[in-house]
């Protein structure tokens, strides 16, 4: 993608994720809809909608011949990366959204011809907003993030999981990842796939796994995890399709090496 | 407890509490000397011990009278709740302080003839102070914080607590937790006890479990959830004694009953 062009897009993008947010945050309080998907917890609500519609109209307004995939159905029917894709998850932490009123993000990933090229991940109710441009780093809030440090060891790393893969599950025997926890320093669970990333990004954990996760997740996340050094990867330590749906693992080299090769491979179902 | 003096104290403890968090704040990236106690992922910081010197020598030149119930040994040895007592936490989440350099707050619990009288919880990087007195509500940053909603079910509820509870460990089988954990709407882990029981007052999450605690990690907190409605006892359910280590489960009284009988009490060890 030229880089003019790219530039432009980017602060178009970022424009529109601060107003997108600000609207959220100005009818936190308000009554919503609420409903759910796949199963009972698999929450959606009237914002989640109308902020994805907030990004269908500027996109096809603005720039018309780009194609967006995005979690609640208003995007395109897409088959192949060819072209410019906005990858979008208008509120990613959906129960942190309904029920704590904070701990979510707006997720944009832009990808062209299957390519990352920029990444924004805002959260809303904190008014942090990551960024990242292929090639050209990640930042908070502006400031640039510095490449992870080397030399980590899992035992001294703090890894974002949720408790069910320590429950019996179709992925990874669950004694394993019981053992995984108990050799690590810490273990987090946030509920944001996006924010999760950004930590990682930040160095704040060492890794994040998840049993399987949409484009709209991770397209931004991947991006800003690359920017610092960062590796991310299916279970099977396999490059992720970014059309497809998959189990995720991001995280520091080092430590994502150890945990696969450790872990995950031992116990791989 | 006289009215008066109670005021007094606690505005005296607010602009400590807010002092020490600034004091943090100012050197948060500046080096310091990390080491460990009982465990090598039980950290302690300069910052810790100089935190509590601070409020050390505040407290014994203002309240002579007064004793301190501390973490890193500061303190008075205290064996009775006579008098008035300040329990103090210098640094709650110290592996969030060390590794994310967020996430973590000061917690100030103070008790007269062994009756929680003032709750103070100060996120310190947020600027978030959560306070308390016996009676007269609870606040986030001067806001009164609601009544804790009746009508809810764990289904619909998220629960904090660590990973550890579904591996194999003393106090209850991991089966029943892992359990737990699938009926529950969700489930977090954030790293800081302290901050756990203001979000419990706050409404963010219906529960929070933990193993193991010091009248330091809970001491403020107690106070917190009790003046909104909430419930704090060990695993038996049975009411916290504030001078002794205990397991501590603190949550919304009909979550709290739905979990100590379906669950703990099934698999209490």
């Amino acid at each position: 993608m030229d880089k003019l062009v790219r530039e432009e897009i980017f602060n178009t993008a970022k424009s529109w994720i601060l107003e997108a947010g600000n609207i959220i945050r100005n009818k936190i309080n308000e009554p919503m809809e609420i409903g759910s998907k796949s199963n009972p917890n698999d929450l959606v609500t009237s914002v989640d909608r109308s902020t994805e519609e907030y990004f269908v109209n500027k996109i096809k307004s603005k720039y018309p011949k780009h194609l967006l995939l995005s979690e609640e159905g208003f995007g395109d029917n897409i088959q192949t990366v060819d072209g410019t894709i906005w990858i979008i998850d208008p509120i990613d932490g959906t129960m942190n959204f309904v029920q704590q009123k904070r701990n979510f993000a707006i997720s944009i990933g832009i990808y062209h011809e299957g390519i990352g090229e920029i990444g924004l991940i805002y959260n809303v109710m904190e008014d942090i907003l990551y960024t990242a441009t292929r090639g050209e780093g990640a930042y908070k809030n502006g400031q640039k993030l510095p490449p992870l440090k080397s030399g980590v060891v899992l035992e001294e790393s703090i890894v974002g999981l949720t408790h069910l893969w320590l429950c019996e599950n179709p992925l990874v025997d669950e004694r394993v990842m019981q053992e995984l926890v108990q050799t690590a320093r810490g273990s987090r669970t946030y509920g944001s796939a996006a924010l999760e990333f950004a930590y990682v990004a930040e160095g704040v954990l060492e890794g994040y796994l998840t049993m399987s996760l949409s484009p709209w997740d991770i397209a931004a996340g991947m991006i800003l995890v690359n920017e610092v050094g960062g590796v991310s990867t299916n279970l099977d330590g396999n490059v992720l399709d970014i059309l497809k749906r998959d189990s995720v693992f991001t995280g520091h080299p080092e430590v994502h090496k150890r945990i696969l090769e450790d872990f995950i491979k031992k116990g791989r179902k």
